[in-house]
Parts: C-alpha cells; sequence; structure tokens
C-alpha cells in the first residue's frame, strides 16, 4: 500500500496522489515523504522502478526477519533499519515491528510491514509545523526518529517499575510465577537492549556528520538530541538487568526464609510432644506394685509433668529466638 | 577428490574437467571454481604445483583441527577458513567442519574434510543466475559464505526455542536432566560464539575494502549485506547466554519450591498426629479409679477431642497460609 | 524565579537587579551569574529573547526528565547538564535535581527545578574570594561543579558504611529486611554510577581543553583537579557492587547455617527420644508371664536403659561434631 | 651450564664449543644458538661480557619470580620472556617455567632455569631441515614459539575433557571432592590464562612488524600462523571458565535433587506411620465394655484399617507425583 | 618535619641541613631529596615559598584524603601520588598512606603523613650505589617507586595464599567466620587492585616518554621494569576474585553437603524406629484371647520381627546408597 503522506514544499504540505510521486520528485526544493505498508511485489517494483534502490535494500524491506538498526551509505541515499514498538501486537511480551528509511535529497520513503500510528501523528506534526521552509527530508527523518525513541521510554520505564514492584511481592511470598515472569521482563529487557544499542550508533553516525551530502549541519544537533534519549535509555535499561538480579536474591532469600520458619515450627511443636508421649507412654507399661496406679494422684503428677516440661521447653527455643 | 565445480565464463557454466584445470585458468575474464573434498597428499601436491599455494595454507586444509575462522592476504590470493554446520554428523552437539577457500584473480579453491551440500547448492545456484558476466570470484565467495551464514539462523533458533521450552519445563518440574541438557546447549552456544565473533571479522574486513586488489568495489555491500546477518546472530547467541541463566534461576526457584512443599505437607500431617498420638497415650495410661476406664463415655470425649484439636490446627495452618 | 546570584568585576562582587541584566551583560570584563529556579515560560522566554540560547537547550532546561551529564558546544557558549543531590527529597532513597548551566564569554546562567543551597554557598564563598579579577566564567563554572561533587563524597561513603554495617548484621542472623535493604542501596548505587561516569565525561572534556575558547588554559588543572574527585568516587562506586554481592554471600551462609542448626537441634531431640518411646512401648506390651510385671526392679531396668541409651547416643552425636 | 645447541651456517648445523663463541659470533652470516641452563653467577658474567646485555634482563633471567610473557626492544636485540609448561613438575596442578629468549643479529640465546626437552626437539629438528640457508636467528625464533604453544593444546584439551567427566559425575552424585577438583582445574585455567593472552600479545607484534630490524619480513606470516593457534587456544580457555560454571550448576542442582529425595523419603514413610500408630494407640486405651476387648474380631478390624489407610495415603503420594 | 634525606652529586650522598636547602637547590647537577613527614601549616608554607609548588598540589599533600594514584605535569616538576602499604598501622585489613612525589630538575621532594622505613631504605641504598654520577632525580624516583611495588608482592602473595588455605578450611566444615573473612579479603582485594591499577596507568605513561623534559630516556627502560612488576600484580590480583569465588562455591557446597549428611541420619535412625514403635503399639492393644498374652512366645515373636525389619531397612538404604 504506497500512500503520499506528506509533501513539505513551501506551501501547505498536502497528502499526494501515488501516481503523480514522479511528478512531485521533479521538485528539488520540496520534500516528498512516500509511505508503504506492508509490501508485496508490486510494491517493490515501485521502489525499484521509481526510486532504483538497491536490490538488497529491497529486499530487507520485504523480508519478515527482524534486522538489528542499522544505517547504509548509499550516496544518492540513506538506507536506515529502525525498530518500532508494535503496540497492536495483543502479546503480553514486548513485539517491535520494523521500519526502514529511506532518506534522499528531496524525499523520505518509508516502509514496514505492520500499521505504524506513529508515522500518522508525525505527518499531522508536520501539517502543525509552518513553515515548513528550509525542513527538508533530513528534518523529517529527525522527527520520526526521535518519535520512535519517546516511545520506548514509557515502555522502559513500565519494565522498571514492575521489576519494583516484584521484588515487593518477592519480600512477602516466594510465589514461582514470579520468577517465570521475571524471565519474561529479562526477555523484554534483552529485546529493548537489541534494539537501542545499535539504533544509538545509527544516530550517532548521522549526528556527527558522517553524511554531509544528505545530512545538513544545521540538523545535527537534533540528531544528537534524539541520541541524548537513547543513551538515557540504554544507561536505564542497563541498570534493569542489576535490578532483576536483586529480585531474583530477594526471592530466593524469602524461599530460603519460609523453609526456615516451617523447620522451626516443625521443630518447636515436635520436640514439645516427644518427651509428653514418652511420659505417657511410661505411665502405660505394665509393672504394677508402684505408685502409678494410685489413680487421681498419679494422673495429677503425670499432668504436672507435662506443664513443666513444656514450660522449660518453650523457655529454651525463646532464649535460643526460635521465635 | 578433486572437481571443477563451476566454470563461471561469459558462456553457460560448466562443470570442468579437472586435468584441464591448467587451460581453465588461463582464462582470465572467467573464475574457475576447483573444489577438494577430503585432501590428501595427491591433493595437497596439486595445491602446491598447479597453484602455487603457500605451505602454511595448504597444511592448514589438511589437518583435521578445528581452526578458528580468518582471512589472510598472500597478494595473489585470499586464504579464508570458514566454519560450516556438518549436519552428517549424527551427534546430539553442533558439530562444525572447516572450509577454506582461496580467492584468487580468476579462481576460487575450497578445501573442506567432509562433504558440504551447501556448496553444491551454490553451484547449482550459479547455473540460474545468468548472465554471468561480470561475476569473479568476489562475487561467488560472498555467494559461499552468505550460504554458510544462513545455514546458522536455523541453528541458533533452534537453540533458543529449545531454551523457552526448558524454561517452561522448569517451572513444571524440577527435572534433573533438564541441568544437564542446558549444559550441552551451553557448549553448543559456546562454539557458535566461537564461530561467528571471528567469521564476522572476516566479513568485516572484506567489506570495508581490505583486500581492493581481488575484492571489487562493487561486491562490497553484498559482503555488508552477509555481515549485517552476522551481527544479528551474533547478538542473538550473546542473548542465549543470559536466557540459559534464567532457566537456571527457574530451576533452582521450582526445586526450592518443592523442598518447601514437601516440608509443609510433612509438618501439616506430622504436627496433626503429634497431639492425637500423645492423647491416645494418657488414654494408655494404667492409672484406675478415675473416668477413663468409663467406658464409651470415655472413648466419645477421647473421639471428640481428636475432631477439636485437628480442627483448631487446621485453622491455624490455614491462617499461616501453609495451604 | 530569575535572580542575578552575582556579578564578579574589578570591584566587590554584588547582586544585580534582574531587570538591568543585559546592561551588566555590556561588560566584557566582569562574569554576570544568573540563577534561574523553577523555570516557567516567563524564564523560557528570558533565556531565548536576552540569552538567544537554543531552543532544545531550553527544553532541557524546562522539561522534568532527569538527564544524564552531558556538555554541548554551541560555539557561542557551552551547554552543561550536571546532576545534584537534592537533600530536601524527605525520600529514604537517593534523590537527584538537574542543573543546567549555561557557560558564556561574560556570564554563567544556572537552571534548576528545585532550590540548591549549593548554589547559595558559592556566591557566598565568591564574596570572600577577593581579589576576582581574572576569575571568569570558566573558574566560577569549575567552582559550581567542585561543590556539586563534593557532596556526593559523603553520600557515597555512608552507603559503604550501611553495607559494611549489614554484612555484620548478615553474620548474626539471617533478617530478611537486609536483602530488601541491599536492594534499595543497590538502586541508589546505580543511580550515583548513572550520574558519576558522564559527570566525569564532562569534567574530563572541559579540563583537555576541548573548549579553548570559552575555558581558558591556566582554569584546566582546577577541572583536572574535580576529575580526579570524580575518578576516586567512580572507584569507590565500582566496588560498592563487589561489596553487596560479598554482604549477599554472608547472608545466604547464615540463612544455611540456621537451616543446618535447627535440622541438627531436631536431629539430636528426635533421635533421642525415639528409642526411649520404643522401650516404653515395649514395656507396656501384654505378655504377662515375664519379668515386666516385676514392679520395681522392672521399672528400675526400663529407667536404666534410658539413661544409658541417652548417654550412647549423646556421646556419639559429640563425636559426630554435631554439637 | 652454557651450551653451543645449534650453529645454523650455509653448512650442515653443528654444536659448538661455548669456549668459541666469540669466533662464531664473527660469522655474520650463520646464526649462533647458546643456551644457558639454571644459569648463576658465571653464566651472568658470560650474558654480560660476551653479548653486553642489559643488567635488567640478565637480573630477568636469573631470580626465579614467573614473569608474564613479554618482549622488550634493546635495538640490537629483542628480549623475550615466554613461559614453557614444565613437564618435569611431578605437581598435580600446571606448573609453567620460564625461557628468556634474546634474539640478535646472528645469534639466539635462550636461558632457563629447569631443563627444557622441548628446545632439544627444536635442535634435532634444525638438523633436519636442510638447506639452512636464509633460515636466521627470527627463523628459529619462530620455531622455539611454535613449539612451546603446540605443548599447550593437548593441556587445554585434557582440561576440558576433566571438565566435561566431572559434570557427567556431577549428574550422577554431589560428591564435594568434585568442587575442590573444579577448583583445582579453576587455578590451572587461571594460570593458562595468565600465560596465553601476554604470549599472544607478543606474537602479535612481532608478526605486525614492529621490529623490522630483527624480524624479516618474510618471516611474519610464520608468527601469524603461531598467533593463529594463540587465538585458538585463547578462545578455547575463555570458554572452559564457562563450562566450569556449568559443572557447578549441575553440581547444585544434583544436591538439592538429593534432599529432595530424602525428605520424600522420610514423608512418605513417616506419613503412613504416623495414622497407624494412633490406631494401635487408641486399641491399647483402657476403655472396657467396649467393643475393643472383643478379641480376634477387634484385632482383625485394626489390621484391615492400617492396610485401608497405609493404601489411601499411597495413592494420594502417588497422584502428587511424589514417587 | 622537613629533613634533607640526601643529596646526590659527584661526590658521597649525605644528608643536609634543611634550613641550607636553598643553597643546595643552586647545585644544578647534583640532585637533592626533600622529605617531609606529618606535612602541617609550615611544611605548607615551605613548599609554597620555597619551591613555588601549585597551591592545588600542596592541598592534596595535606589533606587526610586516599586519592588514587596519578601524575601530573606543572611543566617545572612533575607531581606523583602513589600509595604505599602502611605497615605501622595494627588493623587486620590491608591500610595504605599516601605517598606524594614532586621530581624536579634537580630535585625530589616526597611528602607523606605517616612514617614510611621504605623511604629510609632507599636513603641507604643510595649511600651504598657508587658513583653517583648521572643517577638524578628520574632514577631516585625509580627507586623510590620500585620499592613501594616490591612491598605489594608479599601482600597479594598473602592473600593468595590465605585464599587457598580457606577454600581447604572450606572443604573440611561449612565455618561460617570464613565468610567473614572472605569479605576482609574480598575488601583487601578491592583495595589492591584500586591502588596498583592506577599506579600502573603513572608508570606506563611515564616509562613511554611522556615527560621527556624531566625524565631522561636512558631511565625509561627502568620505569618499564617496574610496570612489568605491576602488570604480573595487575593480573594475580584479577584472579584473587575468582578464586574467592571459588572459596564460596566449595563453601556452599560443604553446607548443602552438611545438611544432606543430617537429613540421611535422621532419616535412617527414624524409619527403622517407625514399625518398631507401631509394632510395640499392637502389641500393646487390649485384644484379650489371642495369642499376644501368651507370654515368652509372644515376647519372642515381637523381639524377632524388631530384629528382621531392622535388617530389611538397613539393607534398603545401603542399595539406596545413603550411608
Amino acid at each position: 500500500m504506497i500512500e503520499v503522506l506528506a509533501h513539505l514544499g513551501t506551501e501547505e504540505p498536502k497528502a499526494g496522489d501515488p501516481a503523480k510521486i514522479s511528478e512531485l520528485l521533479r521538485d528539488d526544493h520540496g520534500t516528498t515523504w512516500v509511505d508503504i505498508e506492508a509490501p508485496g511485489q508490486p510494491e517493490a517494483a515501485f521502489l525499484s522502478d521509481v526510486f532504483h534502490f538497491h536490490p538488497l535494500t529491497i529486499e530487507d524491506c520485504l523480508n519478515e526477519l527482524v534486522d538489528p538498526p542499522k544505517v547504509d551509505d548509499y550516496k544518492e541515499y540513506l538506507f536506515i533499519i529502525a525498530q518500532a514498538i508494535d503496540f497492536s501486537a495483543s502479546d503480553e511480551s514486548l513485539a517491535t515491528t520494523e521500519l526502514n528509511i529511506y532518506v534522499g535529497k528531496n524525499y523520505v520513503v518509508t516502509v514496514h510491514q505492520r500499521p505504524l500510528p506513529v508515522l500518522d501523528h508525525v505527518a499531522e506534526h508536520c501539517k502543525r509545523q509552518l513553515p515548513l521552509v528550509g525542513k527538508g527530508p533530513d528534518w523529517l527523518t529527525h522527527t520520526i526518529l526521535d518519535r520512535l525513541v519517546d516511545q520506548l521510554l514509557p515502555v522502559v520505564e513500565a519494565i522498571d517499575e514492575e521489576i519494583a514492584a516484584l521484588e515487593d511481592q518477592a519480600l512477602q511470598a516466594a510465589d514461582r510465577s514470579l520468577v517465570s515472569r521475571m524471565g519474561e521482563l529479562k526477555r523484554s529487557t534483552l529485546r529493548l537492549r537489541w534494539l537501542v544499542a545499535p539504533q544509538r550508533d545509527v544516530v550517532s553516525r548521522i549526528s556527527r556528520g558522517d553524511f554531509p551530502h544528505l545530512i545538513r549541519e544545521e540538523t545535527h544537533m537534533y540528531f544528537r538530541d534524539v541520541m541524548d534519549h537513547l543513551v538515557r535509555l540504554d544507561v536505564t535499561i542497563e541498570n534493569l538487568r542489576d535490578l532483576g538480579e536483586s529480585v531474583m536474591a530477594v526471592y530466593l532469600a524469602t524461599q530460603g526464609n519460609h523453609l526456615n520458619e516451617v523447620m522451626k515450627a516443625l521443630g518447636i511443636v515436635g520436640v514439645i510432644f516427644l518427651p509428653l508421649t514418652l511420659i505417657s507412654g511410661v505411665f502405660g507399661t505394665n509393672f504394677s506394685n508402684t505408685y502409678m496406679d494410685s489413680g487421681w494422684f498419679g494422673f495429677g503428677l503425670m499432668g504436672l509433668s507435662f506443664v513443666v516440661i513444656s514450660a522449660i521447653m518453650l523457655t529454651i527455643f525463646k532464649r535460643r529466638g526460635w521465635f
């Protein structure tokens, strides 16, 4: 599905007709933004025929594999692979979708497999940001990448908060489902790190001026701003790992603690009953001619010994700090 | 076993007669692909006499040691060591076999100890990729390396999925065989990392133009494409380690949990029976002249105390959350 | 809230009227220090209109996000983000607040969200450091950064001491609250590392002369002095992590030890009572015509066997080192 | 003990008379190899007087400290410290001995404290490698280093195999001696890493041409070959650490498993006997006028209850998967 | 306390009068070594007035903070901070004291808070090292640093040996005091690493010729010798960490082992007594008209059943490998 999301000329940006793209591209001063969703063979042909993009990049756009973010310089255009959070995925764990961006002299082409509402937000944002004079493909690319990164922060913070909540929960009870949830968070964290670290390299290369033929110097500091956000994300994600280990430490301590408590309770109750049972057994032996058959007196004696022995043992356990 | 797998000239590629290799090599515009399987002394002499390869490289081809991937520049030719998955190995764990590649001006020589069907696929692929004009030894080398790397992805994904399955399994029961399987996966992962990381360096050096006399600039981006795949593999393999630790954490938590459950069950049953046994012992003492010999009344009293005490204890345990 | 904290001219430094800032800024030889607390829209307009700062930096000043320390060179001025300990936060864990510093040719502008008493201390320090001739914006910036770093040392040392105290505590008893406290300290440590490492990069870049147009060479060694403090902090913080692991090791060892002790106590008491109970049961069997009904003699025999068996078992346990 | 191991001239190599070394050294085209074992004061004087080596290097040769491998350039000669496996040590753990090598224009001097049979092998190898024309001190140094490295591979593989064997053993039983053996292997591994990593740096510096005045370009690729072996060793040693952790994980899992099994066995047996003992106690109470004194009928009733209760409990345990 | 420890001229070195230091300093060819212990205000004034040292360095000399080793170049002199082991500290853990060294054209000034016998040894060494011609401040600095580093080796080896001893001890018994001792060793190791790593950087910078105006080229290799020692220390310290982990692994394995042994002993004894107690209970029931009242025959039967059941159970446990 090919769509002209915006044409940023001297006038108001407007969505254009895909059929007239060649015409738009002849305008050297404006910026044409072409968006392709769920590309198939016709879209591949379009990219190849109209823009003459390299077959390797078109293959990257079409395959369903998840590629790590990167930027490649093809002289005429930059080919950027970025990863966006896919909020349409109903899954519990973190899902991402690939966003391929071609940045040319007077155009930006975005290609993605699944719908990305964030691009529509950028298109709307373009319409409000008047005047657009001088805001070329580099500015548009920055805006798209900035929005992608801004999407990540709440995701990372949600994981951070859930880890803190799991730590509190682990302090209460050693519920094993918590370990499995930690495993899922770990997978999400690994995925985020896998995503953020190379994205940072991509933005870093753009911001330090590696592509002067396509990214003007005055937009460098905008990309540096995006990189600052990525650095913050990167450090936070790195910390998530340490915090996750902390949760597991609390979990194991709670589990060990629970075992100790059960053992203590068993110990106290069991050890108190042992002598009592022995005494009742002794009074049940068959020896006659002893004081044992003296009725209430012996029975009272036995009861008294029960009370005294229990009291002594409880005192000992108390002193040992067993309860 | 020396075989001419393909001769890529202006015409259709064709397998050639090993005896006429010198003749083929005189053709500067075509590319002769010689494949040697299970090299012995005659093959070594062939490599030395026909191609004048350096003795160190021929020794590397002949010995059975597993060398890490590398690329060496001998001016006249490049000597590349790569590692291929050996699917013919019936073993459970990951087996690899060494593929040595010589890349010259108008030839590619591949040497390997064990049969590699992937090379036949490349040879077939060559026949379908017409026209072959301009597709020299560098293009052929890229195709071979690309196929080798493509073989790795399903292997890595299979390990990733097995680790996820083991984690689910560890949540169910702390079966010790799982730990031993994790150990095998760890070995496979280490082997893969050992294989991928230097292979990445090899392709990286080729793709950034370290060998301009043998690798033309227009094929650089094809090697960069192979490197992107290797980067993705590298990151995924790195994550496998963290996920493996996660499995062990779940395993230990399940094991500890199981111990706690057993202790609780023992505790509940044992502690309930303790007072009951004591009571029956008390009623079995020899004191006469007490209400104890009053028959059914005393027996009912005992039964009632059994029920009451059991109920009280079960209530206490329930409140403590023991079951 | 805009305030002129100091104007360092040839005369005594004096607080100035914010309304006359433009006039002060015309003085090329003095240094005007403008401080802005809790910036809002008017302050943003002030920064933009009077100083013409870049919109991205003003946005950084206004947003409430916690940015990692950095320094950006805008030719006319440096924009520094530093992090100060926020002692006004009543929270248990470590709180920081962002301090944004603009360093120009003849001015320093500090912007922060929350009150920072440390700035008032610097202002007072300025008044006492006469003569101020030659002490320009770079010297003032150094003084502010130096004080920020000096605030960190007692915080890091407090954490170090608390970890040592927790280790002692862990040796005494495996109190689980300790694990949770360790988790909080870990969070504080991560926050400190997050803060100190990039701050070190900032000061390092200034001290090695990356900004010769704004930082004079004679103040480099003052910044190097600040960096030495940051290096010391960095190493100490790195060690806190290892020490924290040590606490957890002691904790787990104490917990395991406690379990072993409980098991031993249970074992000794329980195993001693087992034969005694059996003997009393044997003497309670119904066999007549045996020596069992011989009254005191049999009873004494039973008592004797109790003493002998207990003594034997205690001796065995003693030899095994069970207590 | 000073010995002339070989003199590689245009003729056959021959061992020479130490007294005539000065004479041999006057031959600029041959290579004199002097070997010194267990150096003392006379040998130190010899090194100082005949070769004029720097006092620091002679001190390194004489002291018994174990120095990490290094290469120092003294213009006239290279001073290399390498470490060789000392197979004469009868110890269980890995022992190494220092080999100091001086490489000059037309001589190689090797100094070592303990006998090194590997040097004799190299000397014999020299005699077989005719013609020796053009094989100077650099070629001889390469041969010595190559043999030293070749000695390491079987050692590393032996450790690898023993770790695999320990892992199998840990799966069978949690024998504590295994942990102690793992500790010894860890020490050996650390020692190997300590030895291989700097040796790799030494060979790397030689192979990349840092010493063109003493190492000719045509021998570079021989040193690169040695480095390839060292790289393979380095990676394998790095993996040993991970595999060692895997053994410990299996060990702890087996230990925890064993504890769980014991607890289960105790639980099943103990819990089955509890109700049976209670029933026998109940039938032993003194209540008369009940059905309890009805002889065989009551006895049968009791036996039946024993069987029924045991069967019910075994069924429950079976269902819970306790055995 | 200011002292002239040595004056190395063409004549014999001699201690000088502090009052005549200015006179000594006028001698450009000799080297004056001034040592200051426990510096206070007068010493600070002396350093400032006589040598004109930078106030920042004097502040570093006076404050009691422990600074990491570093070297600063003030053109006229180098300012070096090193750390020496403080053997006068009676503490169990490792104590260090700061040694500040100024290296000028014809003087060395050492400043330290606590007495350092190592400096007196160096002074004595100077007197014995005749002739001293050409041994300037750089040689003296090398000698001081060399001695400081030589002090470290026995300390590191003592820790290494204690860790090995703790590992042996951990194999015998899981004594918790061992964990606490490991914690102290960890602290000492961290302190050593904190000390050695930057000291290595300091010596590395000196040895590679960063300060040609004060350190002559002929002394570089002496500093390189010191660095070799520091590298060896660094690697050894790094290994201490791994060995410490090994001790903890042995400790936990021993603790778990002990728990397993206790559980087994409890299991064997407890499970054997369970059926015996039940049998005695059964023979104690009140059923008349059975064979139970048949006196010695029944009693013998009971005794026989005790022996048979015990024997069967012991056989089963033996087969299961429980003891």
